[in-house]
């Protein structure tokens, strides 16, 4: 018999792997922090023994949702203002909020709330852009949680501070910091062209290469955007970024609505990936991303929430079921996105974005443990004919039984396990006390 | 003192009356099936005496959610097929499941388990449209949820075996069986334009009218309605309903989508009500309900979550999420609907659509003591700025801990009190397997 530290036994695997493989009654060994083995809970129970089993009878067993464009610490601005048109909702009361409450404690404890949600949710493995990424990764690793961390960069806003050899600087202290831990990655966000020169561009694009680290900025996210950097370089924003020579490095695009055929080119050959976050689009009412042409494309496209502020939450359960929905209403064909594809988008699509398509994003012998089980003996679960339009249309964020990240428990029946969900409750309430008090 | 059946004290209180009052620290003092007063939790407290106190502290307290169209018997349909065109959908998975299917006890079944899957999300009346009404009306007054029922009239279907006269002595015979019974109701809802013809709509009308009953009928759910309306009758769907003098008692539509400026305005003078189901609707491809216009004409217009097998759920917090970004994003307006009007729609509107806007919809006194309450004290629920925008944008289904309907507590810290869980979910189990079994 083979050692294994973890059996996950008896549940309904949805593997996502290339054949989409579906095992009923199976079970997973976990040796360290991998997956050992896939197979049938009889065939694993014949070939592994272990001292810690979680049993997932009549539950769903998926891998770990990964959420590629947040700003983790933004949790505590959830609902701090909304249904307001953007430029007043930034100018009066985000960056307001944000100028008198950037600091490393509250960007902590702002991300270890928002870190805690994305576990209690499902999600093993976020894609951050915020201030503070040290801070953010050391909320990450408390939690457990995987945490790609992304320090923003940008010159171009009036009365900015940021001193540009000082970011960089401290992005490489801060990464090698975190050089031991598994969970952690670090990544170099320019913020968007609007807010960032050429020179700062390709400054980061030059730390990027040099430091063998992903690339993650917003493009496309509004229409002036595309007024502007048409008014201003002559050329829309993925055609100015091309010329610039930016896009010569594996990067995240965030948003990616306003693109036309042309980008849709450029983006097709360059490496670059998109990351959708539907509830914000549709909250901000800033567009619809091209979904369709994305696919068309084979573009590799994946799901993100986008910061708590303008969501307003952190459910990739929930991002889902409205990217589902929207594409198809949008584009009048009720058979665009079918759930298969929705569920590979928050799962494998977004490992490669992340190139981190042979660690995670799948349930395979050899990657990384980042597993969760999800309840299906719930009234609101029941019946259950095709899993794949359960996972995208039915099930809600609060049926997530388990979650396993790098082969470790960090909740179990809904318990967090490194984490005192109280004391992170009451430090919210505490917060919001003086975020109120102006 | 006055003596009280219930106080509900120490929660956040709102209202959804004409003021939109939010009580903070409030208690609502309940006598038999009716709101005898709502103060502070002091002033309550001074004034009435009760033996039956739930808690509210750190929970939200807000009318009962109205779903105002519902199929409720497919619930046993959840998923049982998706993502496909909607004749291939009806023609080959739904309408040949209902084949098999359509009978008392299955609808009895699979409706008592949509109702005790309504009472777990927070939903406390429901206003449906399906076949065996008798035996729907059974299941909701067992669970205890408020029921409005429409029987299913349709003769234009090939095939069809309904005998006019007597579906509407069933009708009647049922009304009478339910008449002692405070939470049910009794509707008559004519399937549609293409699946009913002229007379028997007029005789619909006339059985409505008889009997004081509300019309329930769908409405320009589809483009392909509208053409085959024009088609057949050289009018579109609504100007045919009022030429034919079908609109001449309180209706509700269900859908409204595919409706022109002629046809807002003949809504607008007639005692029409709409219903919108955004997740249908996006999910099915059907269009984008005129939202905009419903609101500036100041028709009165609501939400329901359709049948289970095009949502996939019976969730009224996910449909207002759904429907406040969906207008929000069509209309390229992040101002549109906000959070306090889809609040209204989910409650007070669908109430005065259900004639009922003198008994449920908001916390009166007076009003039927239909209430529920919902935990904050969760992760994903902390912090809270704007209770509103809690509602609408942050709240899951599952967060709702209390309900209360017609003066009954149907859930108590999410156990039902009227019904077995477990047994439910066996049977939703054991259906499910002959639905799967061809």
């Amino acid at each position: 018999m083979q050692k294994a530290d973890l059996i996950i036994q008896n549940g309904l695997i949805v593997t996502v792997n290339d054949q989409m493989e579906i095992i009923e009654n199976g079970a997973i060994a976990i040796a360290g922090n991998k997956i050992a083995a896939i197979d049938s809970t009889e065939n694993i129970l014949k070939t592994f023994e272990t001292e810690k089993m979680i049993d997932a009878t009549s539950k769903i067993v998926i891998p770990g949702l990964i959420n590629a464009h947040s700003h983790l610490p933004m949790t505590y601005f959830r609902g701090l203002a909304d249904d307001l048109p953007l430029m007043k909702w930034l100018q009066e009361y985000i960056w307001p909020a944000e100028a008198r409450f950037l600091n490393p404690e509250f960007v902590y404890h702002a991300a270890l709330h928002g870190a805690a949600e994305m576990i209690k949710g499902g999600t093993t493995c976020f894609n951050d852009m915020y201030f503070f990424s040290y801070n953010i990764a050391e909320a990450a690793a408390e939690a457990g949680l995987r945490g790609i961390v992304g320090e923003v960069v940008m010159n171009a806003l009036p009365g900015n501070k940021q001193k540009e050899n000082e970011i960089f600087d401290y992005v490489s202290t801060s990464r090698k910091s975190f050089k031991r831990n598994d969970l952690i990655d670090f990544t170099i966000a320019p913020h968007a062209i609007y807010t960032c020169d050429k020179e700062i561009l390709l400054k980061s694009l030059e730390f990027a290469r040099e430091n063998d680290m992903l690339l993650h900025i917003h493009v496309a996210e509004t229409e002036q955007e595309v007024i502007d950097s048409l008014r201003n370089f002559g050329k829309r924003p993925v055609e100015y970024l091309k010329e610039i020579g930016f896009l010569e490095h594996k990067t995240i695009f965030a948003h990616g609505i306003w693109i036309n055929d042309a980008e849709l080119a450029i983006i097709k050959n360059k490496n670059v990936s998109i990351v959708v976050c539907t509830e914000s689009h549709m909250k901000l009412a800033s567009g619809f991303a091209p979904m369709k042409q994305y696919f068309e494309n084979e573009i590799t496209v994946c799901l993100g929430t986008d910061g708590v502020s303008s969501n307003n939450n952190l459910d990739m359960f929930s991002e889902m079921d409205f990217t589902a929905k929207l594409h198809k209403a949008y584009n009048n064909d009720p058979t665009l996105l079918p759930a298969e594809k929705v569920l590979k988008m928050a799962t494998i699509n977004a490992a490669r974005a992340l190139g981190k398509e042979d660690q995670i994003g799948s349930l395979e012998a050899g990657k990384l443990a980042d597993i969760i089980t999800i309840k299906t003996a719930e009234l609101a679960n029941l019946p259950m004919y095709n899993v794949y339009s359960h996972l995208v249309y039915t099930i809600n964020s609060n049926s997530v039984n388990d979650v396993i990240i790098n082969g470790e428990v960090v909740m179990q029946s809904r318990e967090l396990v490194n984490l005192n969900e109280a004391e992170l409750q009451e430090r919210a309430r505490k917060y919001a006390a003086k975020i109120r008090a102006k």
